[in-house]
């Protein structure tokens, strides 16, 4: 007989009877019924009932064991009585009574208990992750994370793709955030850097011919730890093609992405119809580039109605150019109380609070009720009922301004009212893909224009546009929102020299500066670069998604806690200082 | 159409003449027949001729395209000359007439042709890493890597095996080599190490009840480059498994390896018999713990046949403690002229020489030849044929001494004769556990007792085994030799604390120096560890002798060049002062 075990511990059931078999696991849990010690033993496939009585030869050893100690035992299946038999697990219709035990490896008092539901402060869950993941929700997320990977590899395998990795010790990639640096040993005084994301290597894989690319990278950004953002490292999907339009890349990643979340979102539904909204009429009908659409409510201009009605704020703020008064239609949100509740949700958020209107029947017909109502008469409110679609029982906010100023509340506001109207589908995986994202930006206080986005995608337009109105000029840029989750970003890319440096001239960059932060890739344009795109959809944000988890280390096997430390391995740590001479590295002494 | 191409270079056939049809891809070759133009269009997947004549309305600018030009063509497919089929190519039966073309891409001129057989110096290659990439050697490594990988996965997957990714920045790992430091922000003064390989992790994974665990996993090393090895960062296939055995992760791990060899090896013998060889018989037998076995030669130990002989430098030699006489028999290799030119090699290594002896018929029947076989008298001599099974045509070389001090030499001796004497069998693989290595060795100088190989080895005989001749103890700690490079190592773990301390306290490490510099293992093993063991194999090794190059820069998309630069991306580089500044360090200014 092997020297652990026979079977794991999801194995045995009816047809086992009589069978003399070895099973090793850890004692998730003892039961002594006078005399009667039941034992439930866990591996990580399952849990099989052991017990012994005073007539097993090892009864006395047996009655020493403890929670999680690791045991092998030998024993002889037998049934279970009728009455006994646990329908819920595999393992359910037999026990084994136990003949012979090992204690492969004792255990200290447990300072997190394995079985039960407990809760734990997060440090204690960290500084002992070994203990933490042997609980059933950490086992059935990480197995969760490594078999959408696993789906993920296979989809994209059958797609044509093939995944080469690229340098993780490598030069700083221009992503925006901050960069890990490496010293350098053998040249003291100079760094590496770790990679924001594989970007320019993908880029330069395409120019070097390979057509169909992918990865499962791990990226690296030094940022200000956040409940869902790895301080440290993450995961991304990674892939570029060449020859490609967006659309190409769309049509790519949806039944990758749509695959993957049907076959692990647990019968969740998942939309298959994928809208492109451009990224003017996200902010519009949603307040945000990564809108919900779970939530049916779309957002609308009702200006027209307020200019220059009784309504004097609205009147007044439409008298500035560029202003608006946007309306959240709240269907079945018509209570005083239920529009009282978002009016302090908005002054919660800094605005001085959001009008609104809410129509009713107090037996008497249909009536608009509400200040904004009143002050702008039966006309014009019937006009905004009819716009907007709405009837007895409804409400609608409104608020107004520069959009840039309210469009983020407006936003948020629409987000509260369609969970707490339970209008937002709960069991939906709903996406979109958002387009014609702005190349650049202007700063209103400098005047200066920026990038937007990314500084690497191609203009819609190409060189005409960038030479006539630049910041009218939209990229072949896009972002996959679900959920209210910004999942996957990509673009075409700008592969045309010449483009790029005009593209850079714009936001203020000179050829020798884009030469020296981005020279491996414009050098590399040089050399009969194909047209090429691509996106990265957030391995981590995927899993959060689909085990229904709103903190990155719920997802992650050995995560860093919130101040980007682990406890339990000690990093970071003090080097020691023949470590420092080598690199040609002084700590300076830091203020306490 | 689509915007870029209808079909992939490598998909016409004469199926499709008479089509229209667009391609996208590199000018690879230009052949101007007067007045009449053909060009090798190629991608990623292939070769289509394309060409054009006077009548073609865009003539004149097909003229203008050169090698490695990015372009779209629109044309007509036609079958070729019956003479000027190339049956070598799938598209070699037709061509297409071109009627439009699109530059893509332009190229600047070629630092580095793609087309053609040219070398070109490694800083050439790596610098213009992206057209070097585009040549046809270089992609078909990069594919067979990919397609390895891939099936390496698959393979482990359908072991029962799940792929789980472990930390990247995370605390130093005590692997033996130098670690790469990363300087923490959030903790100015402190360092994140890059893992050297996941070793900790993996255990920890079995200890939390995960049973089987692979990975395709970066590790990373600051070591000093060599041609077989990266600077930087290397990739292992990292596997660990609960309750097995040593023979557990042979036949786990064995079809794996052997049927990666056999899918991608291009036909060459895959030996399916790997014998499991003690470390002290793989000294014994071919000077090094990772033999060629595709070479015959088996060392002896010739001892007996010149104690007390007449060759006195031998017998002299003898009356030491410690000592042997080796042979290494070299059959065919009997004359005077190869064995002097091996006697030059040994030599050449640093020794006085190697004594020999050959066997040859001059026509007298068979005699024995040689300063050795006049010195020790025809009785030894023959005894030693005997002992050898050599005969006519045969050789023998002898190597006397402390086997330590020879060892090495006689074992690269064993691989020059093999290969001289075309004994070597190029054409295949051949493969060895070697098994049995000693926990702890001796430093002759100081007498310190220290780990030969692992510290985190379970040795053979447990607590009882360290508690008497500690020298004497092996490990269940393996490695897999192929081909003479080491392609696998692991072990079965040490996973009983109180052994542990032990170990290590043998080896002269106290109790808080364990707890400081491997706390989070030795935590973990205190709270029901299982036993466990595994492996890991080197990917970059693997691609290196299926793609049958000898330098790791061919089997790896962006390396580091030998001096761990990467020229093409500029790094290492100097770092912006405000980002030191951040992370609390000062460069100490170097000596010039």
């Amino acid at each position: 007989m092997h020297a652990y075990r026979s079977h794991t511990c999801a194995e045995l059931n009816k047809s086992n009877v009589g069978d003399t078999v070895r099973l090793s696991g850890w004692v998730h849990r003892v039961r002594d019924h006078g005399g009667l010690l039941f034992i439930d033993l866990r591996d990580h496939y399952g849990v099989t009932q052991v017990m012994a009585d005073p007539d097993s030869p090892v009864f006395a050893e047996i009655e020493k064991v403890r929670s999680e100690w690791c045991i092998r035992i030998d024993g002889n299946v037998k049934a279970r009585d009728e009455s006994l038999v646990n329908s819920k697990i595999p393992t359910g219709e037999i026990e084994v009574f136990i003949r012979d035990i090992e204690v492969l490896g004792k255990s200290e008092e447990l300072p997190l208990m394995v079985f039960g539901e407990q809760e734990y402060p997060e440090e204690t869950r960290l500084r002992y992750r070994y203990l933490d993941l042997r609980r059933e929700k950490m086992q059935k997320n990480m197995l969760l994370r490594s078999n959408m990977i696993q789906s993920i590899r296979k989809r994209m395998w059958d797609k044509g793709f093939n995944e080469y990795q690229t340098p993780i010790i490598t030069a700083s990639s221009p992503e925006g955030a901050r960069d890990f640096l490496v010293p350098s040993r053998l040249h003291p005084g100079k760094f590496y850097a770790l990679p924001q994301a594989p970007q320019q290597f993908k880029q330069l894989m395409m120019v070097s011919g390979f057509d169909k690319y992918f990865q499962i990278a791990p990226c690296f950004r030094d940022e200000d730890p956040r409940a869902d953002r790895s301080p440290t490292d993450f995961y991304q999907l990674d892939l570029e093609m060449s020859f490609v339009t967006q659309q190409d890349v769309f049509d790519t990643i949806q039944p990758v992405m749509q695959g993957v979340f049907e076959e692990f979102g647990g019968g969740r539904k998942v939309d298959s119809e994928w809208p492109q909204i451009s990224y003017k009429d996200a902010a519009k009908w949603y307040g945000t580039d990564k809108p919900d659409l779970r939530n049916p409510i779309k957002m609308q201009d009702c200006s027209e109605h307020f200019r220059g009605s009784g309504f004097a704020i609205f009147a007044k703020i439409l008298e500035q150019d560029g202003t608006e008064i946007r309306a959240i239609p709240a269907p079945t949100g018509g209570s005083r109380k239920f529009c009282d509740r978002m009016n302090k949700f908005a002054q919660g958020e800094g605005l001085p609070g959001m009008g609104y209107i809410f129509w009713r029947d107090q037996g008497q017909g249909m009536e608009a009720a509400g200040p904004l109502a009143k002050n702008i008469g039966p006309e014009r409110t019937e006009a905004i009922r009819q716009q907007l679609g709405l009837g007895v029982g409804d409400a609608a906010f409104f608020l107004g301004g520069k959009p840039k100023a309210f469009e983020s509340v407006a936003g948020r506001a629409r987000t509260v009212i369609g969970e707490e109207l339970g209008l937002t589908d709960k069991d939906r995986f709903a996406f979109a893909w958002i387009v014609d994202f702005p190349i650049y930006e202007k700063d209103e206080e400098t005047g200066r224009i920026d990038f937007e986005h990314n500084p690497f995608s191609m203009p819609q337009g190409g060189m005409d546009a960038l030479l006539s109105d630049p910041l009218s000029v939209k990229g072949y840029q896009y972002d996959l929102a679900c959920n209210g989750y910004e999942l996957v970003s990509g673009a075409i890319r700008n592969h045309k020299p010449e483009i790029m440096f005009k593209a850079f001239e714009i936001a203020g960059y000179g050829k020798d500066e884009v030469e020296k932060r981005f020279g491996g890739m414009v050098n590399a344009f040089q050399y009969g670069a194909p047209p090429h795109g691509g996106c990265a959809a957030g391995i981590d944000r995927m899993v959060m998604l689909l085990a229904d988890e709103a903190n990155i280390r719920e997802v992650i096997m050995f995560p860093m806690n919130q101040r980007a430390e682990d406890l339990m391995m000690s990093a970071p740590s003090e080097p020691m200082s023949d470590q420092l001479m080598e690199l040609g590295l002084r700590v300076i002494p830091q203020d306490q």
